[in-house]
């Protein structure tokens, strides 16, 4: 399978690495929405999101809140983002799950106002009821 | 404090909930930005990302993990976003840690692109560097 971040993981592609453990690697993405953008991704090769085994998205999230606070006190932003894109519609274009932490800033050019929808009458209670009967605990 | 995520958790606000246990509740946000956005906050009042416990982080990451395939599997979109905004900079409105779980359609109009930096000789290194003194695990 070609993936890059098994070629990252496997030192078969170089990467700025900022933290390695047994389970998790981190480092800087290459194209930066702001600089010092980076992604937190576990070794083993899962897909998206919704494949990762819910342990090891339990260590990748402690990883990702690790790392936020390292970038918070190093580059001082003025906030950031945690993102994840599950699915091409969605902005996936690495098929190996990853964090991005996104750094912030208060002039940066990644604002976006999405247009906020409103629910009509009755709409809001049936979209939570669907949801709610495809739960699954 | 005035806070409406605790008011929603006291049963002092309505809301469509979702999902509920001992320490986590999840709702549909009022201002979706598609039908179908949803929110996964812990009971506990905690002001950001960085605040939240890390073993109260993983087990809203776990549950944020299985709403989002309900909500896949209900509502069917193209993909979803997971998204955390970490200060005012990085859009955060309330100040009661959430997850954001975001349904995205092919055809919707959440498309955005940042324009990707590049970074100069030797500044990759550098920045990496600066992050990597400041990591304390």
């Amino acid at each position: 399978m070609d993936c890059i971040f098994c070629d990252i993981i496997g030192k078969n592609e170089s990467a700025e690495i900022l933290y390695e453990n047994e389970s998790i690697i981190s480092f800087l993405d290459i194209r930066p929405v702001n600089y010092g953008h980076t992604l937190v991704i576990p070794k083993k090769h899962y897909e998206n999101f919704l494949s990762v085994p819910s342990e090891v998205l339990g260590d990748l999230i402690q990883a990702t809140q690790m790392l936020s606070a390292a970038i918070l006190k190093s580059l001082a932003p003025d906030g950031f983002n945690i993102v994840v894109n599950n699915g091409v519609a969605a902005g996936q274009s690495i098929f190996h799950f990853h964090f991005h932490i996104i750094p912030r800033f208060q002039s940066d050019d990644f604002k976006f106002r999405p247009n906020l929808k409103s629910y009509r009458d009755g709409t809001m209670e049936k979209f939570a009821e669907k949801i709610r009967l495809a739960i699954t605990t």
